[in-house]
């Protein structure tokens, strides 16, 4: 139980070879070199098996505008459901990974697989980010994001909510530095 | 480069016994049974080595009116600064775990360190959930958090600026299921 946690849109090619997306908010940033993300997933869920088939993830972050087709993809099972012809989005092959992306999202990063460790009801899976690609709408210049273009949404693990990003508060390693 | 993060401050005692409190952004839940958050952290930091020896942690989570004191809390290390005291703020033994916590966040929860696994510059570290305290005054009632009062931060890792919850966008496994 810790706030905020992210909405990530995990997509994966299966066995067959199609597209699947998952939602899931367990997850974040875990290294900075070499840059790795981390998310957990139930062994029930399509995506985990697809993972370690093919050692490979991208991370679709939805906008706003996309939270009902976010929430979708977390309700529905990609065994039994073509999730992308559900909701007309549209799965670009990563040139770099062995994955899938939503490419009406504005960010996504796609990764190798580096680890996966078994926890409990959720394994942790490690990916080394090999890329970033941010829609050149959500961009601030100089490669940075504008998180009020990106509109990422933030879920609440009890009440089971999203939210998107409120008001900007302060500038890090510097807001403090008067105490 | 995920959005959003959130804003983590880990506490942890030295082996002197001086509680001590860091900033991280790199974390969030990782299992749901039994209940786990990661945290990464890089060897440097003075909590890297707390966290080891103490096999605990607890994150407190600080609300937009501490956003000056978590900054801080990223600014300067425990082996050379009592943050507590220089921040005002109470730190709180942990009567679960050999941690101390934040006594004016809004939001605790108290780890036991099962798992340490060696990323890279940062180590993610998983601890179990034993206890999670929050103020009355940010409950919704039923045992539900009103994020709404408890205010959390959320962190843009590139710009490295701390942002707000904004408005409720809709409820989950509910705001997908028309389509």
């Amino acid at each position: 139980m810790v706030y905020p946690t992210p909405v990530f849109v995990v997509g994966t090619f299966d066995k067959a070879g199609r597209p699947n997306v998952m939602t899931a908010s367990w997850g974040g940033i875990c290294c900075s070199q070499p840059p790795c993300v981390a998310v957990s997933l139930r062994k029930a869920t399509y995506t985990y098996g697809n993972i370690l088939e093919r050692k490979a993830f991208t991370i679709s972050i939805p906008s706003e505008a996309f939270v009902r087709e976010a929430d979708y993809f977390g309700l529905v099972s990609g065994r039994s459901t073509d999730k992308f012809a559900a909701t007309k989005l549209t799965p670009v092959k990563s040139d770099l990974v062995d994955a899938p992306y939503v490419k009406e999202f504005p960010l996504i990063v796609e990764c190798r697989l580096v680890q996966a460790i078994e926890l409990g009801l959720h394994t942790l899976f490690v990916g080394e980010v090999l890329d970033v690609k941010a829609e050149e709408d959500v961009l601030a210049g100089a490669g940075l994001l504008d998180i009020d273009k990106v509109k990422p949404l933030a879920f609440t693990p009890d009440t089971e909510a999203y939210y998107g990003i409120g008001r900007r508060i302060g500038q890090a390693f510097s807001i403090g530095r008067d105490i």
